[in-house]
């Protein structure tokens, strides 16, 4: 049995999410079926996260154990044959016996991306929450470095009491305008452009694991910070509240990218 | 009665076309059918650019006479409020009763996006053509400057012998390297890529008229130019044959947008 590692980026208006549900498709189904018609095999996909109807992936990590021998690059072009168009296999490579997407993943890379401007954008409507009146992004960023760091962030998280812990590690978290919308894989050539000018803006978070709403929530928090009703002190005070009604809306799940899953 | 100029961007995915036609919806039959709830009126809306099925406008523009004594802003909302969320009227204004969205016209913008990459992106499926080899774009530049100037274009013309004539005034054909996608309205502070950096082709095309299916015949007939099977001379035999089986294939629609409509 080889251990097969799969990247994989989608478009998730249409789907239920990623992990199968009885009430509609999933991406994880979907690939299901491809890997059942290629090989025969049932298998068990596990993934680097279980995202949720709407919401967009550019880097999903998925593994599944295999007994077929196709070399990986033509593993890989098979599977694709079998995907709709919003479903690319990016890389398929065969990983350690112990590897395993959910639990070795060191950390993850969440993007959420609103559109703050009069108009909203035809084009984008399904990769971005339209927000009308005006954010201040920098006061957004800089009230956002509070969450840095290890905290238990059940005031950020929908369905708390979980089974284990909601204490997770935020290693990263920027708030930053943009000219440009989200819909490529690189991002790394991106210059933020100076405040108050492009209508796009891109929260970027890197944590050890996200709890479920964690990212939604935070944007929904950060949101009335850009309005000036919140200051960065109210937002360490819903930190320590550790009260989900203390902090904001849950943010609208289309402006929602798993970016990477990191293993290393 | 006020003669009232819209400008409009839409994602053309959905609709059969600019133009109401007996087989499904179109955008002029959406816009219509939101004015006669606003005003009672059955208007005949006149229109810079009969886009066809899945291809996209970032200005269209479009005008009307009304009895209507809304004012412009009002208007503009008012219809808006009728609107998917996949047209967005971006301004109304009134303008001279002898203005004719059409004719008065002096020239018009059409942008052409394929995504050079060895990789479909699951995102941009419905707004630009995929197109996997490798395609020199410096030298699709070059043969397309013969084009420039006027001439009889018959050959890239798909419904030749038409009841008028073929001849037009190409202005501007340029073909550069991207790095980003065409999902927002502006693009004047995009820089261009280094040749062979960037996995977006844009062709950006200026000309007084377009014939039926012009743009997607000039890009079906410059991609064997960035495939080193063609020539610029090729193109410029091609233009003196005044023969449409001389030309290339017509592009796939959904690369293309109608980008403005020039008045003054």
């Amino acid at each position: 049995m080889r251990n097969l590692r799969l990247t994989i980026s989608y478009d998730g208006t249409r789907y239920v999410g990623w992990q199968v549900q009885p009430n509609g498709l999933s991406v994880q189904e979907v690939i299901t079926k491809a890997i059942k018609k290629l090989t025969g095999e049932d298998v068990n996909i596990l993934s680097a996260g279980r995202t949720d109807s709407g919401v967009h992936a550019l880097g999903q990590v998925a593994s599944f154990r295999t007994a077929a021998t196709i070399p990986v690059e033509g593993f890989r072009k098979a599977i694709q044959n079998f995907m709709p168009e919003d479903i690319l296999i990016r890389d398929v490579v065969e990983v350690p016996h112990d590897f395993h997407a959910t639990f070795s993943a060191k950390k993850k890379r969440y993007r959420y991306v609103i559109l703050n401007s009069r108009f909203h954008n035809p084009f984008s409507r399904k990769y971005v929450w339209h927000y009308h009146a005006k954010l201040d992004s920098a006061a957004m960023h800089d009230a956002a470095q509070v969450l840095i760091g290890t905290h238990d962030f059940r005031s950020f998280e929908t369905n708390w009491p979980n089974k284990a812990t909601s204490v997770r590690n935020v290693m990263e978290l920027t708030v930053k305008r943009q000219r440009y919308c989200p819909l490529w894989f690189g991002s790394d050539d991106i210059q933020p452009s100076p405040e108050n000018a492009g209508d796009f803006i891109w929260l970027e978070i890197v944590a050890n694991g996200f709890l479920y709403n964690m990212v939604r929530t935070i944007v929904g928090t950060l949101v009335p910070v850009g309005r000036g009703r919140w200051t960065r002190d109210d937002v360490s005070r819903i930190l320590h509240a550790m009260s989900r009604g203390e902090a904001g809306d849950t943010a609208p799940a289309q402006g929602l990218y798993l970016v990477e899953s990191i293993y290393e």
